[in-house]
């Protein structure tokens, strides 16, 4: 069923040697200044929101030169630089071991160590603050969170976890979808024939494009985000531009959210400032753009009051400066509508992958 | 990759001819009624709360002999039969054509036929009577809802879907767990070589069972129910359960809403009272209980005044008349608190796997 592989992979691997070496100088700076009398200290960019700019160049937010020292001479620093090395070392041996966890694992596994973390939030921040020390996220580092989402298409992956390494499947093999979990993010692309990326929000539209064969006729690897998609899905995506040179094509409900869920594909969160290769710049939004529900004369629903309210604070976001995002954001708040995906059943339930996706594809070049 | 199989499929499609059949027949009889120039009408089992009860025998809710006619001689009750009717015609061509569908597929579809409906509610409770009147449950008539959640396990299966027919996968085939949805659902069992079937409410611990190499030692086929696990998956355990023999326990977290998941995939709920075939009466719970919680000394958070609510509730349920469950419920009010499946990872990623799985399978027999 699965073949066995001949050749080498070589990026995931690679990146996985990069995160280890990353945590292993962090053990070996602590254990240098000990060795040197001193009271062992990391440095941390400052993740406050002063220190948090949008970088126009790399289109995505990023952290500005403000950093923080977290010394174990301050007696109010020993706990946290303690739970910082505890986390750095759990997840070494995760990646050794090649096991991975959840955020809320990580906090129970504590309590085996005899490390405290008084809740949930704190140790979930100090998992943030070790990607920001190693800039790896905390994918990287095998812990994922417990959503998934699904791809389908005409590619051929290669897993490097283990029991699985070197075998391969083909991403059309399941036509409910093959889940993103850690096994699949951290597979290699091994051979595409597709010649695009068509990321879905909502699980309906992602089925009727499998059954309505639209993955073939469009020549495209399908993205289902189920919402707002997990970094690791975020990453994949990145991964499908970069490494295999595929333009991107974000399909969302037609409202303020789906909106985003596109831009935060697109360029990145303030929340991951910390972090590179989550962001897939080049991407492009493709719909369900408020004009469409004038020009398709979709059903639609009033914008609520929240909608209203997060159109504005978008208006002023300097990732929303584009010509398309403001004319978007302004029918919206003209039109005082909203729809969603699967408006498109209106007129027929092939109509959007007939009519509509090819209309758009055309539009965007 | 996947093989071509030599065998006719059967269980499966044997039971999408009935749902046809069941349709076609609903069709007929208006047309019978018609052609005598009657005005059509059709009989539902009543819905109302006076009409469910707990049938100890079946181990489910069921309805009891109410039933209420819905007339197209009566004014008020023409909009609700056009509605049916339409129903019933929309998912008969879905079948046929072996397309899916969602709730808000259907409420969007409608329009595309002149067929109102004011909200999705009230295309959801005409799906719901249509049900009611076939005695098929939505996903035999290919109405999906947006959840997924997964299986994993030495299970070779057989697609029936268009374009996959016949071919076959393994469901240790990608080991962040095969996604169950229309086209798993619909699929033929071929060969399973587990002899037990194991639930898991989160996802870390599918992940931790699937990684921890748990599926080969115990034996056991994996489903991940992702919270309050989707009817199809419900169905999809039962026939885990009824085709091939397999037993049955289920893990969740150790709360009143972890011990409802439970419930509901042995006894099913009083909203699926219509329906039969979704409850696996035989399975077990096997934790987490609220004497695990004492006697693996659990790491633990207090009982919320909404949990004790619950507990009171499921205390009177008559489904929950069983003496585990009562003595359950008693334990959890005594020492008000609760854990999570994760808690055990207190002694070690490993230990859930090593210890306390093993030591329940054999505790339950």
């Amino acid at each position: 069923m699965a073949q066995k592989s001949k050749k080498k992979p070589t990026r995931v691997k690679e990146r996985k040697k990069k995160v280890l070496e990353a945590l292993e100088k962090l053990g070996r700076d602590v254990y240098d200044q000990l060795a040197h009398k001193e009271f062992p200290k990391v440095s941390l960019p400052s993740r406050s929101t002063s220190n948090i700019c949008y970088d126009p160049v790399l289109r995505q937010y990023v952290l500005g030169e403000k950093t923080s020292i977290r010394s174990a001479r301050n007696i109010r620093h020993v706990r946290p630089f303690t739970q910082l090395i505890w986390v750095a070392s759990f997840v070494h041996t995760l990646i050794k071991e090649g096991r991975t966890s959840t955020l809320r694992d990580v906090y129970y596994s504590a309590q085996a160590y005899d490390i405290e973390f008084s809740d949930q939030q704190e140790s979930d921040d100090i998992i943030t603050d070790l990607e920001t020390v190693i800039s790896f996220a905390r994918e990287d580092f095998n812990v994922f969170p417990e959503e998934r989402s699904a791809i389908f298409g005409d590619l051929t992956i290669e897993y490097t976890v283990p029991g699985y390494e070197g075998r391969r499947i083909n991403l059309t093999m399941h036509p409910d979808g093959v889940m993103i979990g850690p096994a699949l993010t951290s597979a290699e692309f091994v051979e595409c024939k597709a010649d695009k990326v068509i990321v879905i929000e909502k699980g309906a539209m992602f089925t009727r494009f499998i059954e309505e064969g639209a993955f073939k006729r469009f020549n495209a690897i399908l993205v289902h985000t189920a919402g707002q998609p997990p970094r690791a899905t975020r990453r994949l995506i990145r991964r499908l531009n970069q490494e295999l040179g595929l333009p991107v094509y974000i399909f969302t409900d037609g409202d303020p959210w789906g909106m985003h869920i596109a831009m935060v594909i697109i360029s990145g969160s303030a929340n991951a400032a910390h972090l590179r290769e989550l962001t897939t710049p080049d991407a492009k939004w493709a719909g369900v753009w408020a004009s469409d529900i004038v020009k398709y004369k979709l059903p639609s629903d009033p914008l609520q009051d929240v909608d209203i309210k997060r159109l504005h604070e978008l208006r002023e976001d300097p990732r929303y400066s584009g010509k398309l995002w403001q004319r978007e954001i302004k029918t919206f708040l003209k039109i005082k509508k909203k729809s969603e995906q699967e408006a498109f059943s209106r007129y027929g339930l092939s109509y959007i992958v007939d009519k509509y996706v090819p209309d758009k594809l055309k539009e965007l070049g």
